[in-house]
């Protein structure tokens, strides 16, 4: 799977993904209210509102796009109904042959690990069954717990050819407050980074490894030490755009072989029209306004990488 | 919430949770055959199997305990059926007006925490209507992420008068990779134990505040320094009894009201009848051999706390 999203990306000269992390108030009037006359006010009816939205915006990018990262979050906020909108822009995305990054920075002691892995990327038993319960290509996992809360998600990987992406450098303002801290002279991140470069030795692809990270577009210094830490690392970069990550700082996160990153964007591309660049579009026409938003963002990477 | 806890550990005289973590193998035959004939093997019947059993130990134990912690990967792992028995398990545990914690040991930057918060202890907005999803009483949460990632849980926990607990030491064995590394000199626990304790003023309850912590009951060492790091902390202790955590040990975890923490057993509690000690009960009677644990369990802590 990691050697698809190489070759995704190098065949659409895109290294970026889409964001699907709808709120309820980036979904226009006349798709909730379509939505709301079929089901009501209901968790039901959010869960049919986001998965709508989800469903115009893919078909409108698709072609350009190798990745898209649904954020769990927004789809749990909604109960079941969420979760079964989450499912169905999963399923949706595959079928579109998307590579699928489950955002849901899970991560627990070893056997509940398990159980999350299991869950997110792999094969739950039932009597003499087994299925695919979200069946994600990769996901988010967080390393507080250390390596016996990633070991199984390298295990049941593996099997299943799948991958994840270890949280290393956040994005938000606040992650300084555990994550720089200073250990033996150097920040914790670093010492994550190292055990990210340990763990992807277990599981590697052709040229990088099914274990990758995540490290903020919002700390560019950061991200070009943790680059030379992780060298078969594929690094999930979000925080570009509305987060005030750009795209001439992120050049030292890519490798020489203009791979080794992946940069995300939710907001700036789902909720596109309702930015002043975007609104001739008009909220009828919202997917459209993502698909500009694609675009621009593909031009803004690229022009950024050829300048390196 | 937290006034609630306190209570209701003091009246029953059990400063012990019950984790609600199921197996399907811990699940009798007896039940699984019932799910399956009326569901198949299939995502559903796995749902129904672990439900019905959930339902049989809370039966059996609720007049004897404060609180129960379904573990919310041993669901999530059977997909959406999964989380429809982890919904009907909180609903009814809290009918049963036992405190429900989600171990679910989320946490994200801030607007993403937002909606995790939304969804599992807040209540989540549907055009004019305001839905609770998940509706705990307290949530677990990772804080590698900082401050930012933690906040939005304390604002909706001060609406809704819930809590959440923060990992701070964890109970496995990798727990010490990244959270015994020494920053000035001090363990990152403690830095993380500092911090708990800060944000725990920002939401206290009589004695103690709706912001507790974890650490786990195989670190006893630690967890002496922790409490006084934290005095007005109630501390989520998971790891005793199948984890190798003994109630001599835990003595230290509590203040001297006799509160301040409060003991997980999971498999040792509901899974009891598949223990040599249990066998008599035979899994026909695998609740009642639960029942027997917690009364075992609460017993052990009592005469170890009593010889403080």
């Amino acid at each position: 799977m990691i050697n698809k999203l190489c070759k995704k990306i190098t065949d659409l000269k895109a290294p970026i993904v889409v964001g699907l992390d709808p709120m309820l108030n980036y979904v226009p009037e006349e798709i909730k209210k379509a939505a709301f006359e079929q089901f009501g006010e209901t968790l039901e009816g959010a869960g049919e509102a986001i998965w709508q939205f989800n469903k115009a915006i893919v078909d409108a990018t698709a072609d350009l796009i190798p990745a898209v990262k649904p954020q769990i979050a927004m789809y749990e906020q909604f109960g079941i109904p969420g979760l079964v909108a989450f499912k169905k822009t999963v399923d949706y995305c595959k079928e579109k042959d998307l590579v699928v990054i489950g955002d849901i920075k899970r991560g627990d002691i070893g056997s509940t690990s398990a159980a999350y892995a299991v869950g997110h990327v792999g094969k739950v038993q039932v009597g003499s069954k087994r299925y695919a319960a979200f069946d994600e290509d990769f996901v988010t996992v967080n390393p507080y717990l250390g390596s016996d809360g990633i070991q199984p998600f390298i295990d049941i990987c593996k099997e299943e050819n799948k991958g994840i992406f270890v949280l290393v450098k956040t994005s938000n303002p606040s992650s300084g407050e555990f994550q720089d801290q200073l250990v033996d002279g150097k920040p914790l991140y670093e010492l994550v980074g190292k055990k990210v470069a340990e763990w992807g030795e277990l599981h590697m692809g052709e040229a990088y490894s099914y274990v990758g990270c995540v490290v903020g577009a919002t700390y560019p210094e950061m991200g070009k030490v943790l680059r030379k830490i992780m060298p078969k690392t594929f690094i999930l970069v979000p925080g570009y755009g509305a987060q005030g990550g750009k795209a001439e700082d992120l050049v030292p996160y890519f490798n020489k072989d203009g791979l080794g990153a992946i940069i995300n964007s939710s907001r700036g591309i789902i909720a596109a029209y309702k930015q002043e660049k975007y609104s001739k579009f008009g909220s009828e026409n919202f997917a459209d306004a993502s698909r500009q938003a694609v675009l621009d963002m593909r031009e803004d990477i690229n022009s950024a990488l050829a300048g390196k």
